[in-house]
């Protein structure tokens, strides 16, 4: 018998939940008034088919089965798990509620997505408010781990306990807030960069862009893996973290930003906020803390790098103009690099994939050197690996510095095979080596052809040379 | 002859800079009259050695030459780019200033890393106010692309554009602030999230942990690749952003934050918003920003669960729910997953390197099935993978669920021979074949060794059947 989750309200947040519940084997029933709900839910639900299991490197469980219902009572019969997402008016949730609440077994969460209203607003004139809680969710809902679970005075222990088990089984992260407040926490975040990004552009100062790109290519990156105080004890160094707010208070007397009710920092204050931070970072020295963030930032922005988007498209427009193309010879110098944190395994070495993408990148050194580079590609040619051997003669580990000679084997019309030898610069020893046969295709039909000029020149000139 | 930079002030925003400029192939002269100033820089240093090559895939310009220098004079004379770390205070950076234009050339560029001074307040009483700007970096400063470059009303267009250019050289991304405004545009939100930060803390809304991790679990992963109004146009969705204005704007009228002075919303900056957001993303369909906006939460998340860190553990915890270990058989069913949007190279398909990573996983799929796990790794003892021949069938492509079956083909004292099988899930298609050969390792000795218990009884009673 599988887990029954129901959606009230299918719209991007509703549709969200009902992906991660669906996608990780439950079975969903779901709500929505709208005669445009099927389409919409199902546009949602396609982004997440394809992106959700994309996260994993095993299958998720065999997805459950969906169900349109025509009333609430069909819809949460059953649920172990009913979500709220009807649009953010009190009036519209609290009496959506009552109706579920007619119909629901006593022992479902019932979660609310608000973003603004507090759990006991919710629970007000509710027969049964032990059961209704407020579990705020993140756009897309399918993606994002994080849900603010806030229980109100009347939630009872069991079903908070239950729901935070619940969330983590599909795959959240729930934040206990522990206290009831207008939009929680990262909702009032939001709402002060938003007020403060409105003035910037109001008064001229910058663009939606100019505001985009000061946060992506900064400390948004900073936010993707420590958040705030985290990135701050950092950045306080062995000072820690209440010399780095001493340092920084006097800030808060000036006018920056326009938003301008400001606590005082007193002394408490401070100590509350190093204590804190102590108890949430201490495990850590700075050196050590630097050393995450930094392997954090490397792999974001690499990762970014490998789908030229954001931050990742400045490193790729910095790194073309560093790469040096090698002179055409029978043995070229076709990779020179460092081994990045991120091809580390668990046997704390490089992975035996890793190598075979120097080798594939070993592949690319040569052959954008004979003319097969991305105009070649773009023009409808390119070669694919259809064969390689690979030796792994001793370890190789992140910081290394590492080269690959490669050594044409041959060339005969649309095959080609390189013999590919990696090395440790420190030391000149040998890493591995590589046989790899590729083919030359046709990209437009994706079969096997003759090279074109300049690549059938540049190879007939290098054959007499082998 | 090398160009060089000036580095005035060597704490970690002054050492960031000069890690930069170094590891981009500059030659740096560096002045602070703290006698600790050479152990700061060199551990700054020692950090940016280590981290920024591993942001690229090929080797970084052969570093400059570094000279520590007692005078501001020697410092900055064969300068062409100036740059100004000292302390936050309007009188010493005008005195320091001061200094550095008596001595340097006139078509060097000084860049100022002050936080919240204007570039007009560091021009007064200056001769040569032409030079001068506010150049303001990120910590860490030898990672993160983001500069704003603020020019003054009487920097010149000619140190302007110099300034921009030698900044992308070094693989920053200088953002044009393009009026003066205290703080600039980044803290100004970094002031506005601190203060608002401030406030949840003094009234025990939340602790510095949970803040952090309502930002790194949540928004702060939408912002590393795509910002705010980015990010609000996706999830205004077909409405389009005056529709997500309109439909929020009743917000700013609620007490969210206590920061409280806040611009009206009125139809021109409505306006001005949605036209704005349209020039930066019009080209996408909100289909498409969807696409990229999954795509770069993939990689990032994806990116941060190899580290096992920030969003990245949450994913790994619930992986660790979903794995099924295979039962011990000669022909094991050992991958079953996604192919991910990262594996995909410039050929529109898998990357030879990532079929090696499956194959990686396909023979921890049969080890952790025969025992030799993450306890067994613990316990120091390992397989390692010493020669592999991979044959590729046919493309793999992002998005397609593959399975590899592995079949034992020797199992010979510390000797293991496994052949894995790729096939599309969809069609049955054999996608590529691979022999792997695999050692037992002692780990400690990191050589080779005969498998213990559990493994070696698992393994004896495997070869009995194949």
């Amino acid at each position: 018998m599988k887990k029954v989750a129901a959606i009230i309200g299918g719209g991007v947040i509703g549709a969200g939940w009902l992906a991660r519940f669906l996608l990780n084997g439950w079975d969903v029933r779901v709500f929505d008034p709208d005669p445009e709900a099927e389409r919409k839910v199902d546009e949602v639900l396609l982004n997440a088919k394809r992106a959700l299991p994309m996260l994993y490197d095993f299958a998720l469980p065999k997805e459950g089965n969906l169900y349109f219902c025509s009333t609430i009572k069909e819809t949460v019969e059953e649920a172990l798990w009913i979500q709220e997402s009807v649009p953010e008016r009190l009036d519209i949730k609290q009496t959506t509620l009552s109706e579920i609440q007619i119909y629901c077994k006593k022992t479902a969460v019932i979660g609310s997505s608000t973003s603004g209203f507090m759990p006991s607003q919710l629970q007000e004139n509710s027969s049964f408010p032990d059961q209704i809680m407020v579990c705020h969710p993140f756009n897309p809902v399918y993606l994002l781990p994080l849900v603010e679970v806030v229980p109100g005075n009347q939630t009872s222990d069991e079903h908070f306990g239950s729901a935070k088990m619940l969330l983590q089984e599909v795959g959240f992260f729930p934040l206990h807030v522990r206290k009831e407040i207008d939009a929680h926490i990262a909702d009032r975040f939001l709402e002060a960069v938003w007020r403060e990004a409105l003035w910037l552009i109001k008064d001229g100062i910058a663009t939606t862009e100019e505001i985009d790109n000061a946060i992506r290519y900064g400390f948004g990156l900073r936010w993707a893996q420590m958040g705030l105080f985290e990135t701050y004890r950092v950045a306080g160094g062995e000072g820690g973290m209440a010399h780095f707010i001493e340092q920084f208070g006097p800030c808060l007397k000036w006018p920056w930003t326009k938003l301008m009710d400001v606590p005082e920092l007193t002394k408490e204050l401070i100590h509350d906020i190093a204590d804190q931070s102590d108890s949430q970072s201490g495990k850590y020295s700075i050196r050590e803390l630097e050393r995450i963030r930094d392997d954090n930032l490397i792999v974001i922005l690499r990762a970014l790098k490998q789908q030229n988007q954001a931050a990742g498209k400045i490193v790729n427009s910095h790194e073309e103009k560093i790469i040096n193309l090698a002179d055409i010879a029978p043995k070229m110098r076709t990779v020179s690099r460092k081994v990045p944190v991120d091809w580390t395994d668990y046997n704390g070495h490089m992975n035996e994939g890793r190598y075979g993408q120097v080798y594939s990148d070993a592949a690319d050194g040569f052959l954008w050197a004979v003319g097969a580079d991305k105009a070649y590609v773009a023009s409808g040619y390119s070669y694919f690996t259809v064969e390689t051997s690979v030796k792994f003669l001793t370890e190789t580990h992140a910081g290394e510095d590492i080269i690959v000679d490669t050594t044409v084997k041959l060339i005969d019309g649309k095959k080609l095979k390189l013999f590919h030898s990696m090395q440790r610069v420190e030391d000149g020893c040998i890493l591995s080596t590589c046989e790899q046969f590729l083919l030359h295709i046709d990209m437009e039909k994706r079969t096997s052809s003759l090279p074109v000029s300049p690549v059938a020149e540049n190879l007939q000139n290098l054959s007499r040379k082998i």
